[in-house]
């Protein structure tokens, strides 16, 4: 239950506990224990630091020549998104997040945006932190992306912020710690802070600002790659300018959740929802549901999920679910076949693959034996108005995707050997 | 790898132990671990016990008024089948078997068998057992039907064969153990014993035994109910006269569980699957596919599994390994459009069911999305005609039974009223 | 590594994380872990709560007909006993504390003392709590005294004062929460309120005063009950009488501990080292050891330690490593030659005790074994004396002390019996 | 309650379980469970394996060039013994046993035996082991020696007699399983073998089995290395000289347990008590105690026990204990006023050792507060007296014995060096 609370405690709604009335039976003696009085939990709010540790940290950022942010999880909710934002209008200095944190950076802060980390450490966002002198760390956690992924060096100055203390340890070890409220921590630090070095101007910032943008141009974006199955840059930018500015985008686990981590934009917080920690294979289609439920009204507003086509057997028939529930939802399988992401792992490392192959399934027959329409495309030039058609739809639509991962194995042979160390 | 191996034990083919080669990395070195040298390795084969303790036992039975065979899933392997029908058919008294050691009597044999126990102590073998003076347990585990459940009084003598030593407590606590092979201790014993009593003959014994039967001309299970959804005993008298003598069945976990280990009768060893202690959900059709693949050919002969249809949503995506692999499989949905056993455990204790409505799948079109065939049935009058054309299809068909749950929740408070104590 | 930094967080003087080399040894070749270079660990500075929620607090007290202090762990700092002093003299209401908050009241502010609460819900801190329509909790962790067991109703208001968000539940449910710094907090509250209500002035309240310092008159106390073996209370009385305002006292395990938790003032915090939680047997002496090094300089201020003979056996080895590094400390040993504790308990749930009995060593010449002085006291007579003796000793001195236990299972059933319910 | 069941199950003579009664408080209610009727649990025999499985192991024994006989735990009961011992009379072959089989091989067939083998793999019957091709291993629980550590190279042929089957893997996997009654298949294989080789009689045995035995000359063991401290040779073989056949010792962890173990001769089944796997400091005195009251009648021979200094200040107090029984125990203290077996090994890892110095403790003294004699020795010219003076003792007697630990580094240099590969 207290999780349940302290998950809840970093957003301002607050709410509820409930117990059940619980029959114990006892050598044939039924006992009942009934329910505890429903309690109204209101999480507590957090205050500013002393003035002595905000000086402190303003004197680290002031003397810092290449600070940069990097923001986590619990950077994401709306206070500290709205004071982030006016933070780096005020002193605009490089930002990246966590693939949790995806959404703090509004459209206008895009030039101060160098990507996300997580995972694997050959981002453009890795580059840049090898650059910084001081790294202003707020509300990460570090489930999101091991200190000892990104931090091998234990020899990066951090500045802490968060209502939770730092998880301190050799990796992560903040040199000063704000504990408290992050938006009013990053709105009283904006406040007396003065001249902030800006290291976006810097020849390797921008170098890495062009690396981190030069794929938007590439053939495979740009869907010229000729008429075969579909190419993940192409999908993810061509979706990306049909969708509204925000919607919320579920992702699943496998090689599409690299692409979609790595390539696809959100400009609000908690509007791209993707596991990495825990790694569950199967996740979009009930995340979906669940943020489709909870919208105001419910299911008003179309949700977007994504997953390979094996991800989606694990929990396709949720479809019934969301049908029944009249969620407005569209489900796209990129389908290779496969399980494209162990394939590729076990050719790295054994140099063949074993027990990876998929197929067999009518996903358009599977949509309609749940009462959801079904729809296929197997050609990029078919794509644009598929999608249409699967976005326009009013109900719960899958859209089974004939993808080309040709070059994902060597993506990740990448993903290996340009290792910063 | 052990336990692989202590089951294979249970059998006289013998085993072979594999070991995958392994790389580990290790700060960029990369060290293989050769496999394993392919290891043959022979189960032991248990002898007989020492002459004193077969004489001992020879007593306890001679000396006993009521003595009750005991079967569990160790008793159920073909040598010890064997001897035990052997002894039956020399010295008859009546029998009982757990769930999981279903097929071990014969037909021939069938006036000595007092049904199956687990689970809920409600059923005939466990009034049987309620008037025994000795039980003699053979291969029992007791995670197949808790000691503490049955054995309640720990008043019973017990005498034990294994070629696992008794896990001896307060309330499985045999006076003797017989630990070596149980086939030929139950010959040796065949063989020295004289005069053994015949309880089944005693009256006591006739009218559990004729309560054990009485079922089977009851107008459920002969179809005279009415024209709508189908009666559970009427599906299981029909296929048991449809089927050859032991074809193997599948059974998931749930309502249907219960109907099936309460009356479906199988005269050959390890040819009813049942899941009883894990209570897995959506066993059946992964179950099956494992025992139609283990045919010798593969694939030869027609494999029954039956599920309910909450059960089925768990593994029904196991079609497209069963399609792919040329299984000859029927799969049976009796579909209530819920999960009736939570849904009656939830009214018995609270009241009111909650979170339990199913449907709103078309289980036909299902089964055509992974290449299966697919049928439906609602009326007690089609069930002939839909079952044999299932049954005679060659290949992966899933049928969609239209059950008839009414008397479920009836069925269940008894179960749990009738309570020996 | 964690905890020992949360731990130390309490604390305002940092520590320092340090980590040793390792050598690991693979398949014959050494793979050398350098030690990570010694990282200077300064715990986050916390601040205060935001206004509005103080402006909750303080109506929340002034509200208050009957609000009572209840003062845990991490209160008994240095600046937030500093801050809750000041917060009394300003606006005098009842306290109590746990046993890990011993000593967090001054002796000038004793008349608003009401004694320690733990273990056992039948002390005069407990019917205090049972009148209060206000209970604010200040740095309170549950594992010193349940909160299902002190907080049974539910239905008291709570105030949670912390830098620990509040382990949330139907138990230990307040109705707010201000999280940050308890002296920074209490201060603030300090400062903004106004009239306070004062219910040690109420006729219930002084009546529970009363009964709380009733014990200091009793003959046992005096002394006055015959020149035979040492009464729990005429000990403590004279002990209190003989030592400087607040020395190091370490209390053990068992029967002495309940007698000291509940008579034994201290009036500066961290003075009084008492194990609850996890009630490990032997910790009296190693406490004082590590007390006494710790101290600037080192063994230089006498350090009391008091176990039972069955609690002294546990550890009493412990006496060579007082010795070899000069420790200046008097251990008491409270001998009744049996686990007291134990034996009350079993007399209670049994009717009779069984395997208690000890005895039989002579620990004048166990102490001498060691290096360590030796003494003996047996008559109430001689317990002046030779407690003068002892304290006066520079260096490690044992005594064995003959205690007077005859009430102690009186003691206990009524302990049992007067639950607050 | 199974555990004490099991291993009683090795011994013939049954064992009785008990059960006390238990009060549950639930809400202020007490529900009384009474205590369980006394169950005498006679554990099961095992019988002989089958004709077939006899014929093979005969015939591997046949075949074998150089069989070689190893005993662990489960062959060190009486009956095993004595099977065990009329083999090796009419079928001379080498034996190796483990620590926990100690005094297996009477001293009749010493001429037989290679010593003991376990923890460190350098020791004769190691080298003894690598020249076998076939391995008779009988009562042997892996946990007693890693069969990873003595067979490494997973190409020894191994025949298995136990009556628990063998626990199969890549190190330990048997050719073939008796599993029975080991007395009866050992027995039963006596009986039908012919001719079995005799590779005692080899060169490469001879040679090992003078290396076994080139101690006893040494001048440390004939104590001709001057008048100082003790050297554990010279004690071990003084004390052996001294006792009657086979008395029971108990031996402590640490350094003199290695010794003791390789040096210290037992001709008769369980009389040599050495804690292996779980290596708990401070076990020897109170094994000795239990041995001590369980003797017929009880106490009524003396029994020896044996640790370090450190070992002993574990679990000295219950020297109390000792005395109130009445036993008869003489214990020795191999003191070298330190951590001996901690300290090689950080000097063998880290170069240096620290926080292993001990010291500090009248032994004698120690003693005495105990009620018990306390004795003390320095000098290899007393040992011998003082010896035969703790030895005649009647009663509890503790010997403070300065240790020669001087080669100890050296000898445990080789050990590691001395690997067989």
């Amino acid at each position: 239950m207290l999780d349940a609370f302290r998950t809840a405690a970093a957003y301002p709604q607050g709410a509820t506990a409930v117990s059940l009335p619980i029959d114990i039976m006892t050598k044939g003696t039924k006992t009942s224990i009934p329910a505890l009085p429903a309690t109204a939990f209101t999480p507590p709010e957090y205050g500013t630091s002393p003035s002595a540790s905000l000086s402190r940290a303003a004197s680290m950022i002031q003397n810092a020549k290449f600070p940069v942010l990097f923001l986590g999880t619990r950077a994401a909710t709306p206070d500290a998104v709205q004071a982030v934002q006016g933070f780096l209008r005020k002193h605009p200095i490089p930002v990246v997040e966590t693939f949790q944190a995806a959404g703090s950076i509004s459209q206008d802060l895009a030039h101060l945006f160098f990507g996300r980390i997580g995972l694997f450490r050959n981002q453009p966002g890795d580059k840049l932190l090898a650059q910084a002198d001081l790294v202003i760390v707020a509300g990460y956690d570090q489930s999101e992306y091991d200190a000892d992924a990104w931090h091998k060096s234990q020899s990066l100055e951090i500045l802490h912020l968060d209502w939770i203390p730092a998880d301190y340890g050799a990796f992560y070890n903040p040199k000063l710690e704000l504990v408290g409220s992050i938006a009013a921590n990053v709105k009283a630090l904006s406040d007396i802070l003065a001249n902030v070095s800006r290291p976006q101007e810097f020849e390797v910032a921008k170098s890495i600002f062009t690396e981190f943008h030069a794929w938007e141009q590439s053939p495979q974006a740009l869907g010229q790659t000729g008429d075969g199955p579909i190419h993940p840059l192409y999908f993810i930018k061509l979706m990306q300018g049909m969708l509204p500015p925000s919607p919320t985008v579920s992702s699943d686990v496998g090689s599409m959740y690299i692409w979609l981590s790595r390539f696809y934009f959100a400009y609000s917080p908690k509007s791209f929802l993707v596991s990495n920690v825990q790694q569950t294979l199967g996740v979009a289609l009930p995340w979906a549901i669940g943020a489709s439920l909870s919208q105001e009204p419910p299911c008003s507003r179309k949700v977007i999920s994504i997953s390979g086509d094996g991800g989606f057997l694990y929990s396709g028939q949720e479809l019934v679910t969301a049908v029944q529930q009249g969620c407005n939802i569209t489900h796209f399988i990129w389908n290779d076949g496969k399980y494209n992401m162990v394939e590729f792992q076990e050719v790295d490392k054994y140099g063949r693959s074993s027990g990876v192959d998929l197929g067999g399934v009518d996903f358009v027959k599977y949509a309609e034996a749940f009462g959801a329409k079904g729809l296929r495309v197997s050609r990029s030039s078919e794509l644009e108005a598929v999608m249409k058609e699967a976005l326009s739809y009013k109900g719960v639509c899958v859209v089974d995707v004939e993808i080309d991962y040709s070059h994902n194995h060597e993506l990740m042979r990448n993903v290996i050997q340009d290792n910063i160390s």
